[in-house]
């Protein structure tokens, strides 16, 4: 069996908690290394398996992802666990390919305008890049899996509305680079799920047994509804971050990524098992609390709890 | 045109604002009848057109609805305007006919448990004030519609789960009473989509011409996705409260309605008109804010504002 396999299997719902990366993007205060590594430790142990664990970027700008060697270290000890890292330039590439983590993320905006703005490169060179990383994989003795994210897919805070077109021509792209799986991101929380349905249908028809990643911001209120409609139109992989964390600069004053624990109950009240402990997940929230009391963490099972199925003594 | 048809038009989303009443159900402090009809008539020019105006409950327990008379005449002073109003006992349907309102809401719970603990009444004395009611309408020259709404339909804060066929047998006992509508009620906040839809859909097709009304809560955050799952099967009367307001004895420290300002947004997204301004919705705010400050507000538009949907400049 492939890693892309093993990793991503066929048919099965897996969620991916992207707070201790795209949670922490904007974030002034950050947990320490070891708040970050207990984070991981009680998600495992409530049955979470995919984590994005932090980027390749310099770390003197983002010094919250200083750490992501030791945090992709972390995940590789845990049983079943799966690391994602992110990576936006050659060197990056390189130092996320000798960390040995289980799979890097590169991105490509939608649009040329945000593209410019966001990375100061044309999508051209993006993709460029993601090549070069799909030529490395292959040279590598254990290859990680290889992801690219479309930012912006369904809407971007510059271009303004995003023609489906134009991803899906971005998505073939990526698929014809080499990626193993493709992501489709609603950075700034534009969307609804009409849109997203749409989209991710067609995505998921051009990319085959190659999964499709969606990654959805709860910036209007949309984040389920709109993972719902992904899971209708056949994605199998999502986004969410614990609470909530992670906003956009794009997009200021707003939430950031889907609820992840209220991303597993949808999963499962729609008959999709996730091995997910809601309760023990929820759990977890007081380590963010604690090292971020400025983060305001949103999410309805954490406020609510989870339903009474059967009945209560009177 | 037969009052309901004008009213419900076939095949248009209706959404209803149900905060002035359902908003209000719980709350400690609450708006003058001066706020309220400011309210009303800041919502009307954003373009709502439905509103839950209050109910005929003993105004010595329920002070905030003790106007409940000036709001019907308030509604009913709006162009194009629709006032419902809540009745539980024999006196509130008197009472609500005597008042002239547009249309008369009673409830029957969708577990017997729940129906003693919360009216202390069986299931089917509720039936039969609705058949009462209904009788009534009949006799009156101009009656109003009859809506009966089963509370608890998804999930019981007493009982547990819930049949769903209980659930449409009570549906079709109030539709051979003679409403003209029917509520699926959400009050905890228990179900997620497939669950919604499934409902909603059998629902829909029990009652042919006369509008099913879905009414969500956002417990647990699955409020807009519930909305769009109602709305993909086949139902186009939904309910909603500014800002979220609103929630309920059984689940404690819970959000309460689906806001109406994302709703808005949900339905326009998935190509459904509503005729409502989001931006004068949200607007609207501001009354609750003076009028209730500590009553804590929900919702993303309001939080992010409406998506950028054109280039800007750079």
């Amino acid at each position: 069996m492939s890693l892309l396999q093993k990793v991503y299997p066929e048919g099965r719902v897996v969620l991916r908690e992207v707070g201790l990366r795209d949670g922490l993007q904007l974030v002034k205060t950050f947990p320490s290394t070891e708040a970050k590594r207990r984070w991981l430790a009680e998600e495992h142990a409530a049955g979470v398996r995919h984590f994005e664990v932090g980027s390749f970027l310099p770390a003197k700008t983002f010094a919250q992802f200083a750490d992501v060697r030791e945090m992709v270290r972390a995940v590789a000890a845990l049983p079943g666990a799966h690391g994602v890292a992110l990576v936006l330039n050659e060197r990056g590439v390189n130092e996320a390919l000798e960390s040995g983590v289980g799979e890097i993320a590169s991105v490509v905006s939608a649009t040329e305008e945000h593209s410019q703005a966001n990375a100061r490169r044309s999508r051209e060179s993006a993709i460029a890049n993601i090549r070069r990383l799909c030529e490395l994989r292959d040279a590598a003795a254990h290859g990680p899996i290889v992801h690219a994210a479309i930012s912006m897919a369904l809407g971007c805070s510059i271009a303004g509305a995003v023609d489906p077109n134009e991803v899906l021509r971005l998505v073939e792209k990526c698929l014809e680079a080499g990626v193993d799986a493709v992501g489709i991101a609603d950075t700034v929380g534009y969307a609804g799920p009409k849109q997203v349905g749409d989209l991710t249908k067609a995505a998921v028809r051009l990319a085959g047994k190659k999964p499709i990643c969606v990654h959805l911001h709860d910036t209007r209120g949309m984040g389920i509804a709109n993972a719902s409609a992904a899971l209708d139109a056949g994605a199998r992989v999502l986004d969410g971050s614990l609470g909530g964390l992670g906003g956009c600069p794009f997009a200021p004053g707003a939430t950031g990524n889907v609820v992840f624990e209220d991303l597993v109950f949808l999963c499962e009240s729609k008959g999709f098992e996730t091995g997910i402990d809601i309760e023990k997940l929820v759990a977890v929230r007081a380590i963010l609390r604690e090292e971020m009391p400025n983060e305001p963490l949103f999410g309805g099972l954490a406020r609510a709890g989870l339903p009474c199925r059967t009945a209560r003594a009177a």
